[in-house]
């Protein structure tokens, strides 16, 4: 279960991150208590950079998908690291701003961005507005000519693309929420309104077409069918579009059964369509931007609880109970997403016991998994579920008024309190 | 749709709450909102206190479950009705303390209690504390004596009864994280291990046996078994139970295929069973406890939104883009819930278009409903979704740094904060 680099088992058998032990962290900073490993983000950012830089010349960006796991400590790492940020919301901007995260460097996204938000965006300069929306674009262009400012712009497109099948289909993910769609004309549409705009300046075009998808092709596709939208986009109206936003939505490895591509092979991959498509429709190659979020953070993350009772019921399972659960990560709840754990003390001997990790929310399905292999667990043991960088603290709630669960970093032996974990007092400051 | 009785259409056609015009309390506090009618929760309390009397003489009292929804004022509300209070947390302890909650009138819950929660509420004099294992009986035990108390304490029991079918089975609810089994032995066993405890004294048991449940026998006949049990252990070890604590799960009208039973009626049929079986087994008979949560608050609670995008994607479906979604209302993504929905300015008109209700972040499931049925939405309208008083606000999160919305509280035509909204500071105010 030691997908990540970042995990090890030391000396004493113990579970280990990025060199710390996972024993003493606990004891340390008391448990639910997330830890993440700068190493391994750092790292997951490299490989995407280095990606661009061999397979593309260097023409391209790495953003952020920050919604997977957003806190001050964060974007400062990305602006040392060089990278862009992608933010969802103006609480997601706010927090970047407030460690000067460079403006210039943030793709604002939503597909409901508020009148504040937008003003908010075009004051302080962001990067990119990724626009989602004809009501979007409107209110975006109202309030770029009240500020007296030109505002680059992104379009998102639904490009069609079926993960699961890599068919261009015309419906299923003509089904979104999210972005104009291509095939009723709707897309092409939002260029010229942009066109006539007098705020907006559109730079380029956006899509996503998943989340933890393990398959390279259906990128390649992708990527392939937006560059035949820029042709389109040049040949009907002359606009030379010079930027493609690809998105995120590589997958990564909760569990052994799952095997997703190397972080690398995406860009490998997608430059080669690029510039065929760019070829074959005589277009100069785009800057290309990936926003990879989970495959960054996900594997980076892991989550220390304490064992609480071991339930055995005869001949139909074994409920191993722990001082978190759904509150802390809902994603079994939602999705019924996969983990992996295992009894931190004890991570080397083998894992030859089902239980299922209840949380302790007055929930039946406040569960973190259920029949999950782990060493035989005793009450009291320290139990470390892996893979949950990604969308558990940014999920997080206060359900049961549980206190959410402090973040630690740690870098090569080192660890440091990233956020505080909430106290009681906390939970009623916004009570009246 | 008006299911709650709080819910009415006023002169102008608005949708109203407790006699407040929604348009009137959007404008004032802004969306996304949370409202709450005081006049609807009082009822609701009211309906089981008076169906004890009515049908128990009396000999019950009612214990709202907090965690449907939790703050400060609903604590204020449930002391000055008379009733008790279930809480599942130190967080939740600590709230209702914090508003001088009498601690006489809380029953602790919860499948994993923590050793510092068990001490506090020790310390302070809880009512009743639901042991939910054995691990926790050895744990308070030691807690209480180590305070030197006697600690009254209720035990959960699986009661095996499957509200679905009615049957008792020995599957399926006997494969719960929560309470002592009762076709095992487990337990008879903690009863014995409890009376021969110094630090705890066994007053009752306890069960739940589901949520959200339209039918009344299923209650009835897991009071029959609860009360059989009490009178194997009078029998086998000779100690009489004074305390039957039923738990919740009463469900409630969230659309109008929903076909619930009358609060009142709840009561009837449990009191009715209670009595035959405690006259079979010559018993006297116990104090109950009822534990609604979601049939006191849910009804009594609508979430106020601003509408934005509509996106027509033809052949295909409306989305309503929302200005909350997944964040302040996770059940869609979670359960499936149903809920209903309306234009408020056009409240009376035919609901007569389908709409998705999409949430802002940025997740595909993010969405309240689909195929709702609702009056034709325009951008900027006010949408009422009816039915959020619980297990919304309890479950809202910060996912994609959205802010919680405030919970305003209305009665009878006036309205008062009693949650204030969070700001973009309060978001990053754990952060390092």
């Amino acid at each position: 279960m030691l997908y990540a680099d970042c995990l090890s088992i030391n000396s004493l058998g113990h579970l280990a991150i990025d060199g710390c032990d996972t024993l003493m962290l606990a004891e340390h900073y008391g448990t639910p208590l997330y830890v993440m490993s700068e190493t391994e983000i750092e790292k997951n950012v490299r490989l995407y950079q280095d990606s661009i830089t061999d397979y593309y010349d260097g023409r391209g960006s790495v953003a952020y998908a920050s919604k997977a796991f957003c806190c001050k400590e964060i974007y400062r790492i990305m602006k040392r690291l060089g990278a862009s940020v992608d933010v969802a919301s103006g609480g997601e901007l706010h927090t970047a701003l407030s460690v000067d995260f460079p403006p210039e460097r943030i793709f604002f996204h939503g597909n409901n961005k508020t009148a504040p938000e937008l003003a908010r965006a075009v004051e302080v300069g962001v990067g990119r507005i990724v626009v989602d929306n004809l009501s979007e674009l409107e209110l975006l262009d109202s309030v770029a000519r009240s500020a007296g400012k030109r505002v680059l712009i992104q379009i998102r497109i639904k490009p069609g693309i079926d993960p699961d099948t890599h068919d261009f289909v015309r419906t299923g993910q003509i089904d979104s929420k999210f972005g104009f769609a291509l095939e009723t004309g709707e897309a092409m549409d939002a260029v010229r309104w942009v066109m006539n705009s007098e705020g907006l300046e559109l730079m380029g075009v956006h899509c996503h077409i998943g989340s933890q998808i393990f398959d390279i092709n259906p990128f390649a596709h992708a990527a392939e069918v937006m560059v035949g939208f820029m042709a389109a986009v040049r040949k009907e109206t002359g606009l030379a579009l010079t930027e493609l936003n690809l998105g995120g939505g590589f997958g990564i490895r909760y569990v052994e059964s799952h095997n997703p591509a190397a972080y690398q092979s995406y860009m490998e991959a997608v430059s080669r369509s690029v510039k065929a498509a760019c070829a074959q429709h005589e277009l100069p190659l785009p800057f290309i931007t990936l926003e990879p979020g989970r495959s960054i953070v996900g594997a980076a993350g892991i989550t220390l609880y304490t064992a609480g009772a071991v339930k055995k019921i005869p001949g139909v399972r074994t409920y191993l109970t722990l001082d978190g659960g759904m509150a802390d990560n809902p994603r079994y709840a939602l999705y019924h997403a996969e983990y992996d754990a295992c009894v931190a003390a004890r991570a080397a001997e083998p894992r030859d016991t089902l239980v299922t990790l209840a949380g302790r929310c007055c929930e039946s399905g406040d569960l973190i998994g259920e029949h999950m292999p782990i060493q035989p667990p005793q009450e009291g043991d320290i139990i470390a579920v892996t893979g949950t960088g990604a969308y558990n603290y940014s999920m997080a709630s206060n359900y049961n008024r549980l206190p959410r669960p402090p973040v630690v970093m740690t870098r090569e032996g080192s660890h440091r309190l990233i956020v505080r974990g909430e106290s009681y007092d906390d939970l009623i400051a916004q009570d009246i």
